[in-house]
């Protein structure tokens, strides 16, 4: 069972925007056994759309589309859709309905004529209501074939997936099992594991594929198993698993998706009632965003502070100006005096602290750009450590904020 | 002047990974006159890789590839690539010398035949050095087409694309003059400003598109233009805009690339030597972290405050233990007590806070899921506004902090 994911809307091409629509949908259909053999990101054109479906039709079962659906002048993709099945459009009362009620609600003007217009859809096609927003999914048949258009503002999106997608697909297809599991190892490069790993490797079964994922002083282990047997994927799978973390069990922190390091540190220090508190200066904020991201952070985080400037070191976390003045702002000292700061401002058991310099170019402190200190204290002690990690800002941030966890989770476990 | 964009991985079609790598490709192309006429993301399979390339070369001019360069097994791309050009591979002396100073330098561990093989190359390809990773990019010329192939580590690919690639792409290829200009508009919907604008839009001349693409709060317009004569293009884009603010003036807070609103607002504090400071309850963090993520932040942003936890906002932020008692932590007195607070604990001009619930579940107060109040405070006066954005986390959070940067933008306008 084979699906093709398109998205239409010059914003794509042209770099404004990252289609992030394809990686949910691509997401959400592997879960259901479902496997996208390709994306394809096209313009706002005509022929280029028709080419596009007639394309995917020749591929594969199921073709997802979205963009190109909202309100306004820009979007032919409707007119193109209901071209591609020799279809007209018709209006449809409930869709209408709904658009009214939207307006009513939350929009609080006049229902303008371009907004009524939503309410056209192809004759032949199913209505997907999108209880978010004004444009209604469209499902077709053709000949085999399933296509689905879809909104591409995320939010709608993914809810008409949700909501109404996944389960007609569900009903519609057999499916096989696809099972995944990601193995999340830090601080060892991609060939030294792959050299470690050789010979399990090689001992794979066929139904079972490893995929390298690095990213910035991480890199993630996924196994992919597909077939009839969803049970013997499973126990295989963690058969494989007990003998890889035999080879590198001390790089392995935890497993995705279920765990992402920040919600594995999230249950470690929940569980033991413990609180987390964040002093950041380089990472500006990224170390608190990423943690506060998920649901549930109360529970284990009291917060953080974001001092910037020099001088907010001292006056939010106390940091003794004399520290300052004789090891400079970016110090293994400063590091540490912020972590035990903002550890009792917070009255929390564990901090974090970092201070460095992103660039590009060299802020109050002295240092080479991309070097940073990042302190972590426990309830028993305060230790840091330096590292120089690019001289990327962006980059610099992303590893400062990654290393972070690895040291709290190491300390944690 | 067409182009395509080949991104292999499993990690992509299963939705692991976003790729951001064309949207890179796609915006440094079109600042050079090249267009894209599609991306495609494929898996990491012979046949398909083959057919991938064999249908780009029909449709366009240059066709560019990232992905599965890696040193790991996973990586089938370069064999595959050597094969659809009937080579074969060589070793390439000045790649294995790179590899080896990469190892001596920042790996410290001997080279192993896995990284060693990356030196291999198709005879018939022109090595681009990868300054920053062990995988070389290639180019080939096929047949008037030209293939370029990239590894996929974004960091690796993009200085490839800056020191190689583009370069060399404007060195071989006429290319005409694409401008584009994009006007950032803040709290009127996508279907009331095309009202609006309806009669402009219709008299645009044929070489000039616009585009409409909203965001949680925030609308921005997309004028392309296209043709020989540059000056033409950027004349006419002004002239229009011109006639854009006579309609929706009042809506108009800045234009892209060259201004995001957090670029904007730190421009208007810089010049006017004041600073910013920043409260964040449930924006836990994101408000700060945009604003670090871009460089220059210490001359206007002293720092900010997660203090996600109700105690914390007394202990940190001085808010009376009373106001909270009275009116909830979820109050427009909350809000406006923490902006006092971290305005005078960070000895800021101005500053930004935000106290509410993004869900899922109601936490310290009592309101609604996707309550958010965000206070103000100036040299002058302090302000608050209560919103509720929706019933999903990411988007409450999102919306949040643009709305806060909307009202601190009005303030210093």
């Amino acid at each position: 069972m084979l699906a093709e994911i398109i998205t239409i809307g010059d914003e794509i091409l042209i770099g404004q925007i990252v289609d992030s629509n394809s990686a949910f949908i691509g997401k959400e259909l592997n879960k259901i056994g479902i496997d996208v053999y390709q994306i394809t990101s096209i313009q706002d054109d005509k022929q280029h759309i028709l080419n596009a479906l007639e394309e995917a039709k020749n591929r594969v079962d199921i073709v997802l589309i979205t963009g190109g659906l909202g309100p306004t002048k820009d979007d032919i993709t409707k007119h193109t859709i209901c071209k591609f099945f020799d279809d007209t459009l018709v209006q449809d009362d409930k869709v209408l309905q709904h658009i009214e009620a939207i307006f009513a609600k939350y929009i609080q003007t006049p229902v303008t004529d371009i907004n009524r217009m939503q309410a056209l859809v192809p004759s032949t096609s199913v209505v997907l209501m999108n209880q978010y927003g004004t444009a209604p999914g469209m499902w077709f048949d053709k000949d085999e074939t399933v296509f689905v258009s879809m909104p591409g503002v995320p939010f709608e999106m993914k809810n008409l997936m949700n909501d109404e997608v996944l389960p007609r697909l569900q009903e519609r297809f057999d499916r096989p099992f696809i099972v995944h599991k990601t193995v999340l190892t830090y601080g060892v490069g991609e060939s030294a594991i792959a050299k470690k790993i050789e010979q399990w490797e090689d001992n794979l079964p066929s139904f079972i594929k490893l995929a390298y994922l690095p990213n910035l002083g991480r890199v993630r282990l996924r196994l992919s198993a597909r077939g009839t047997d969803e049970k013997l994927l499973l126990d295989t799978i963690e058969e494989r698993i007990i003998g890889l973390k035999a080879l590198i069990g001390d790089i392995i922190v935890g497993y995705e998706e279920t765990e992402s390091i920040e919600v594995l540190i999230g249950k470690i220090l929940t569980s033991n009632g413990h609180f987390l508190a964040v002093a950041e200066s380089c990472t500006g904020g990224k170390i608190a965003q990423s943690i506060t991201s998920y649901p549930g952070t109360s529970s284990f985080f009291k917060g953080g502070a974001v001092t910037y400037a020099t001088q907010s070191k001292s006056d939010l976390l106390g940091v003794p100006k004399e520290t300052i003045e004789k090891f400079t702002v970016t110090s293994k000292e400063v590091a540490e005096a912020m972590a035990l700061g903002v550890k009792s401002k917070f009255k929390s058991d564990y901090s974090i602290a970092t201070t460095g310099n992103a660039g590009p170019t060299k802020g109050d402190g002295d240092v080479e750009v991309g070097t940073v200190f990042i302190a972590v204290a426990t309830p028993e002690r305060v230790f840091s450590e330096k590292f120089v990690f690019s001289n990327h800002r962006e980059r610099t941030i992303g590893k400062a904020v990654n290393k972070s966890f690895e040291l709290l989770l190491k300390e944690l476990s």
